[in-house]
């Protein structure tokens, strides 16, 4: 039976409280202050990867959506992360944090080192979103819900417990408490408007579930290879590599 | 062997020459006023769907870019279509033509009667962008270079002919006067830039030909569909509909 909007919007609430990625060992580590700094640096690497492919994510969404309003609606996420003429972007504050915890930003930007695992499962992220309905595509993106806690415990959590979090090094996840909220209210009103039936609000949960999956993933693939007993698999990061050199002067 | 930057060049002007759409007999008719007010209306209904999908090629294009600033300079083109707080919009603007021209602009909006080869034509266009390398997509994008040249045509034919045409209706065109040469500026150099090899050159060239084919495709579906002896297939617009009501008051 077709679930009431609030029953719908509870559900997929409850998906963000059981299975999303606030709740996995590495962001205890990360976020309490235990990870060594080359942990630290493996998870920035990593995530870049997930940051680069969200704009490539959000115009494959836009490829699809025929309503020119949807579409100029979606293209402020895009703006968000490759910047304007106003604002540098996510991609350059995430790489300013790169700079701040040691790492040389154009290898972090060069892809070089990142975890297959961790490509497998972006791509999928990105390749869901170009293949299933625009309601599931918008439905993936609602993890966003969940985001700004996420958000204000690393915050939290990094300023307290490391040297390189400053203002700067910390601008993206700042800039992210406000942005995702206005995204989310979007994403979460076309979602309940649009799962009509029993049939959309399960493939919509499905989709939300699937996203949680791809960030947990990521934390999993960074947890084996860089956390004891630590299983670098070929190709990933070694500690060591891609480090900002001394400058001269 | 491959080309020189200049012999590449001139080779692609010259597709331009052979085969851009300004050589059609519909395009002569249409800036020579020889078009009735339904044929006239015909070519506003079926371009638009050519109009609506670029955005969504723009798009396409966009997903399948990894460099942040190639992405953000490519941005432009989605913003001048869909619009921006400043600025309405190609499609909004075709749009008031199909206004000027007695249609009901949620008529045309709505996709109903467009010519079935309208938008084989077109969905090849956006498909080919999506699924051909970067190179051949930004290649199939210079037709834009031929592009001022007949909208210059159109703006003063149209305006020397046709009752309807004045500031507001010919604005769309009137814009991309300043629109296109931007963007096939860097669309040209991009292209001259990373065609380095004959095979290249020879794939971008291709790419190019075959946007030209997509252009003169419509206009030979509008040709064969609208001009005597006219054969509307199945499905195509057929004069009297879509007209705007006269409004009350």
């Amino acid at each position: 039976m077709t679930q009431t909007r609030e029953e719908f919007e509870a559900r997929l609430r409850r998906i963000g409280e059981e299975r999303y990625h606030d709740k996995h060992p590495f962001h205890h580590l990360l976020h309490g202050g235990r990870c060594t700094p080359d942990q630290v640096r493996a998870w920035v690497i990593n995530r870049y990867y997930y940051q680069s492919r969200i704009p490539m994510k959000d115009a494959a969404f836009m490829s699809r959506v025929e309503d020119p309003k949807l579409r100029r609606a979606w293209r402020s996420r895009i703006e968000d992360h490759d910047g304007t003429a106003e604002n540098e972007g996510g991609i350059a504050r995430w790489l300013k944090l790169a700079e701040a915890v040691g790492l040389d930003p154009d290898y972090v930007a060069s892809g070089v080192g990142i975890l297959p695992a961790t490509k497998f499962a972006v791509d999928a992220y990105v390749r869901f979103v170009r293949d299933k309905t625009l309601l599931e595509a918008v439905a993936s993106s609602l993890t966003e819900l969940f985001a700004p806690k996420i958000h204000a415990e690393r915050i939290e959590g990094l300023l307290a417990n490391y040297d390189f979090a400053d203002d700067v090094s910390m601008s993206y996840f700042r800039k992210r408490l406000s942005e995702a909220p206005k995204d989310v209210a979007f994403g979460l009103a076309w979602v309940l408007d649009h799962a009509d039936t029993r049939e959309k609000q399960d493939a919509a949960a499905a989709a939300l579930t699937f996203k949680t999956d791809v960030l947990w993933a990521q934390l999993d693939a960074l947890y084996s290879a860089y956390v004891e007993p630590a299983r670098i698999p070929p190709g990933g990061w070694v500690p060591g590599e891609g480090m900002a050199l001394a400058r001269a002067s």
